[in-house]
Formats: structure tokens, sequence, C-alpha cells
């Protein structure tokens, strides 16, 4: 079946285009910059020997210090093993570079914040952590990326444990801020509370496992996740960790088959697997339902065919409406954190960025308009505040 | 003994002077940037997704690639874990960090590279070893930096074996280059050929051992090293693995003694102990004495008196003629080393360094110019021409 939807060009020739991206790679996309010259003896030796023993010496006496006397505090690190590069999959280290390169670009654009790229040679999880935890000292925050299910869970688990700075997992939680954000409006704008949103949740992968439980923390108490193997619930022996824990506090119903027994008749279709829903899946869901298909490129539900049952409708993609991109999320949310000194990202900083998110729409909520553009300069301001202030209420500050 | 030099105070006050230092290190010293602007969708679309998605299956097919399109190739990861910071002992990582901004601030000023301070928690040398080879696909090279000896000694060894990238610890290597560049100007203007030279290391740490490897690799065959417990030789069995080397290819004469036995009728002191070494030592030296006392801030032998004996001295001291600064190698080896695409730092690199910086001085050389000064705009393209040129010669190039 042809989706009924243009397929992913651009206004401008596609060869034209990938020469295009090859000439911005070129030399690749960072930049790293001293905030001083060394242009005179004085420059050196105010920036560096004999003047920085003072410094290297008050720090010692006082760690804290390093937040006001080195880049810590501003810089994230945007660490990745490559095992679950965008949808491509498992590229490792060095091909995964770019889109690293990428994060830290939009980090520096869009938050004014630092970031390095760290892409590792290993796949272990527990040299994973032992590695990020070895070089935390020099870094404010860790954005992991790219990191496979259900690896990515045990990793992110254990780094928060482990360390006293914000960790991150951006495939999970910025991808379930984004949509928390969008399907509060689009219940606002379909006139629904979102505490009785029934949803289906379809991919339990990083992003479905963390979109269910943000949906659960924000009130949507009856969700099923399903996998490539049917519905979650606790009678399968087949779960990781993560799956059996959110089969635990899902699946109000106790379905046991197709992900498509759940869907009839539920508010919410969230597809995260990447694979094709049809027509009379679609049609089988309440009025006016809120399908959300966030496979890139290709959604999982082609979106003109979804508009002629559903009342919302939200892909990935950046030439339709409602296009659910973390970029609204990451940046702001480190901001936020990092401003008020934050030693941990928390479920309620999460919800918090999602409600601020949301908020940038604010009354001008359509149903081709429930979450703000990528670029909107709105959004970054109001997530980092409200993440700041979610932080400090939370007491989970080093101040 | 007061010395009869002025003390390291500069033209300004002290006080004055410390406040700004700390106002240059207010908000640490580096940011990172994004070569391109992220303005606009089109701009998302070429630098991350969806564009980016080409970069990387580009880079999975040809790794090679990443040299291309990636800023790898052009980044220093600049490590330590912060157990020798400058002459101030064991810091810890995090009072470290403003001597590895600087040190990147150097690498981006003077050498137009980019680099990134990374500070480990750990002081073990195999999990030093560990981490940085599992963070290594981030990096085009990496500078150790401030690591303890005889521990220095052994993650350099590994991490030369491990990598196929530049390595060097600069504390051996960048000084062991600088000393070297100078002591070939001071025999020249002393009108001695370099392998007549009679010398003697004090100091067995980083910098002692590195400066008595290349001074033999120079052909510099009469060399006697010492440290606390007196001259290195093959029958002392307090030795450490690396002293226990250099002892076997050192100490021609079999001196067991003191340094003081072997000083007397010396052409070189080369002082990078720390200690004090008083005027009779000094006074026994051969005729035309070269006397090299690297400690900071306070030299092992007070200069003004060294120059009553010897017909040339250097110190580390940018307010003393012929200082041995560091910053004269590091930038230019690794500028180097990447302009011809290097996979290691050899041995002939850091000769073809040491001759190219001497010829900096050219035939400007004098008694109290025998060394460049250490923000000369010759040194980087003259350092880094014949770094590349010997990693070429030698094809020990990834090309």
């Amino acid at each position: 079946m042809d989706p009924s939807y243009p397929a992913p060009v651009t206004s401008r020739e596609s060869s034209e285009r990938d020469k295009d991206v090859f000439a911005v790679h070129e030399g690749g996309k960072l930049t790293m910059s001293s905030r001083w010259p060394i242009a005179s003896i004085d420059d050196l030796a105010l920036t560096y020997t004999p003047g920085v023993a003072k410094v290297c010496l008050a720090i010692a006496a006082e760690p804290s210090l390093a937040r006001r006397y080195t880049w810590v505090p501003r810089v994230v690190a945007v660490v990745t093993d490559g095992t679950a590069v965008l949808g491509l999959g498992d590229l490792g280290p060095v091909a995964s570079l770019p889109v690293m390169e990428g994060k830290v670009c939009l980090f520096t654009e869009l938050a004014g914040l630092s970031a390095v790229p760290i892409v590792l040679d290993t796949t272990d999880v527990d040299e994973i952590v032992e590695t990020v935890v070895r070089i935390a000292p020099s870094f404010g925050g860790i954005n992991l990326e790219d990191i496979s299910a259900p690896r990515c869970f045990e990793i992110e688990r254990q780094l928060k444990q482990r360390l006293s700075i914000p960790v991150m997992h951006d495939d999970q939680h910025g991808t379930a801020i984004v949509v928390l954000a969008a399907l509060r409006n689009a219940a606002r704008v379909t006139g629904r509370d979102l505490g009785d949103l029934r949803a289906v949740v379809v991919g339990a992968g990083a992003a479905g496992i963390a979109c269910a439980r943000i949906m659960l923390g924000a009130g949507i108490g009856d969700i099923a996740v399903a996998d490539r193997q049917g519905i979650l619930h606790s009678g399968r022996t087949d779960l990781n960790a993560a799956k059996a824990e959110i089969a635990q506090s899902t699946n109000r119903a106790g379905y046991t088959g197709n992900f498509l027994d759940a869907l009839v008749g539920a508010d919410v279709l969230l597809g995260l697997s990447g694979g094709q829903i049809l027509e009379p899946a679609i049609a089988s869901m309440a009025p006016n339902a809120l399908v959300f298909s966030l496979a890139n490129p290709i959604p999982e539900v082609d979106p003109v065919m979804a508009t002629r049952y559903a009342a919302v409708v939200a892909t990935g993609r950046s030439d339709l409406p409602n296009q659910i991109n973390n970029v609204l999320a990451f940046p702001g949310v480190f901001k936020g954190a990092f401003d008020a000194h934050a030693t941990a990202i928390t479920e309620g900083m999460k919800l918090a960025a999602a409600g601020a998110l949301a908020d940038v729409v604010g009354d001008d909520v359509r149903p081709d308009y429930v979450i703000p553009n990528p670029l909107d300069p709105h959004v970054v301001p109001a997530v980092s505040e409200a993440v700041a202030a979610a932080a400090r209420a939370e007491g989970v500050t080093a101040d």
C-alpha cells in the first residue's frame, strides 16, 4: 500500500539536498574556543601558568568553587555507544558521531550551553557505566543518546544512582516529555480530561516504556503497552525487566492478545514501533481519537488516512503538522537543571517540562497545532524555567 | 639563603593580579560552538535529522570518512587524573580543571585545533587506560597531562600500544622537546657539538626520564641521571621500571653516589627536581657550562649566581631569559601529527620537533636567547611542518 501523503522529500531536488548535507558536515560541525585571547605573556600568565595555580588551589580547598571557576556547570556530555542510531540501528560509535555533533549544536544554539560528543568503544552495560562515572567530573550533566533497549534502562538507572549531576536518556525522556505535552493539548482541543484518556502504546523500546511511564505519572491510568509479541501483561514470561515493570502498572483491562484488541474504542494510539498500522485499526478507535504515529521517516499510520478518523494526528516529520521532536525538550531540560544547580532530573522536573511546553501553545491550540514548532524561541525559556522551579521546589539542588 | 634574583611577582601588585586571575576564570575558560547556525527547519534538517542519517550511513559503510565528516581529526582530549597538577601535587580531578581548560585554550589559540578537558575520577592505571581506550573514538589524539610518575609511563605505554591515534604525555615529551631544542642552541652558541656534551639530569620523574631519553636519542651519550637517593645505576634495587631502564643506558662513568660527584666537570646541569643546588656545585662544572634549572616558581639554581659560572642559563620562568615552556611544543606537535594523519607520535617526530624549534631561533642565537619566546608566531608552523614531515617519512600515517 502506497501512503497517501507525500514522500519525505524537500522542496529542493534530493541529490542536491544530499550535497548540501555533506557540505555542512565537511570538517565536522563543532569548534571549541577559548573565551580569552592568548596574545601576550600576560594573557598566558592569567589563563595558564603561573596564574592558574591559584585557581586550582582555591578549588582544592573548596570544591564547590569549581561551579564558579570552570566550564563544568554549563557543559553536557552527549554519550552514546552507537547501538541505536536514529532509526538506523547499531552503526557503532564512529558512525554515530554526526548525530552526536548535531545534538551538541542544538545544545549550543538553542540553549546557550556547551556540550561534548563522547562515543564509546564498548557496548557492555557495566563498562559504559564505569566509563561515564570516571569521566563525569569533566561535565555538568550526562545526556545519554541512541543506546539500544533494554540496555539503556539499566545504564541510566545505574548512572542516576551513582552520579549527583543531571543524567537523562533523551530517546526515553525527551520523547516522553514532548509526547505528554502534545497529548495534554490534544486532550484539551478535543474537550477531554487527560486522566480520562484510554491509550494504547505500540512499541516497548526506550521511547515506548518512557512514554508509558510519564503518562502514568501524569494521571493517564488506562494504558495498554504492546511489543511485537503483543500486549504486555503479567502472565508473560518473555519480558525484560523494564517491560515486566510496566506490565505491572498498565493493562488494567487484562488484555493478553494483539494491540488491535486494545485499540478498539481507545482514545489514543501512540506508535513508537516502526511497523505499519492499517485503516481498520484506526477506524476501530473512539470518535475524535488522537493518533500519534512517530516512526521516522515512515509513520506507522498513514497520516492522511488517519485524519479521516482522528481529531488530532501527530508524527515525527517536519513536513507535516504536529511534529513530535525531542529538540523541544532536551535543551530546556538541561538548561533548567543547570540553572537550578540540580543534582538529578526527576519525574517532577519532566512533568514540569511537559506542562510548560504545552503552555507555549496556550490558547492558540488547534487540532493541527498541539505542540510548538521545533525552533519556537519561547520553548527553551519556558521549559528551563519550569524545570528549574520544579528542581528547587523538590529540593534536588546542590545549594 | 635568599636568592639574588627577583621573586616571581609581576609588574602589577600581587593581590590585584589575583583578582585578574579569578576574573579570567569566572564561568570557565571554554565555549563549544556550532559551526552552523540553527535558525530554520532547513538548518535543522541539514545539521541534524533527517539529513544527518545520510552522513552516518556513509561513515558506517566507509569508516575513514569520519576523518572528513566529523570533528574528530582536529580534536585533542586533554586527559588527567589530577595526581601531579603543575608543581602542586595530587589535587584530584576537579581542582585540576583550570589547568586542563588552560591547555585547551592553548591548543585552540595557538594551533587552531579543538580540544576537550577530560578529568578522571580514578587513579588506577588499568582503569585510566580502559577509560581512555573506550572514549578514544571521540578524539583524534590524546594529550596526557599532570599524571604522577611512575604511573604516567605505564599509562602512556599501554595507550600507545592500544590506540592508533597520537598519544603524548606532555609533562614528559613536551618538556623533553623544548629542553633538547634549547640544548642544541646552547651547544651551538658555546661552540660545542651536541654529542660531546656530558650532562647531569637531577630529577627522575616524568620530565627527567623523558629528557634523558630524548637526549640519548639525539646522540648525547654521556648522561648521569639522579633521583633523591642519588645517581641511577644498575646496582640499585630501589628503582621503578622506568628508572631501571634509564639506568641501563646512562651513567657511563659508573657513579654510585650523589649527583654532585657527576657534576664535577660536567657541561650540562638539567634540574627537574625542585630541590636547591648551591654555588660550589655550579662552580665545579666545566667552563662555559649550560645550566637549565626548571623547577617553578623557584629554580633549583639561583640563576643570577649561575650566570657567574655558566655560559647559558635557562629556567621555567617567564620573567627571566631562556624560558623552557611546554607551550613551545604540544600545539605544534599535535597539529603536525593531525596534518599528516599520523597514527602515533614517534621518537623521530619528537626529535624533528626539537630541531625545528631550535631552528626558529636560527642565527639570532645568543647565550640569553637559545629558545624562542613562548608565543613566537613562527613556532607552531615550524614545529608542525617538521612533525608532519617526519611522520610521513616514517610512514606512521593512516593514508
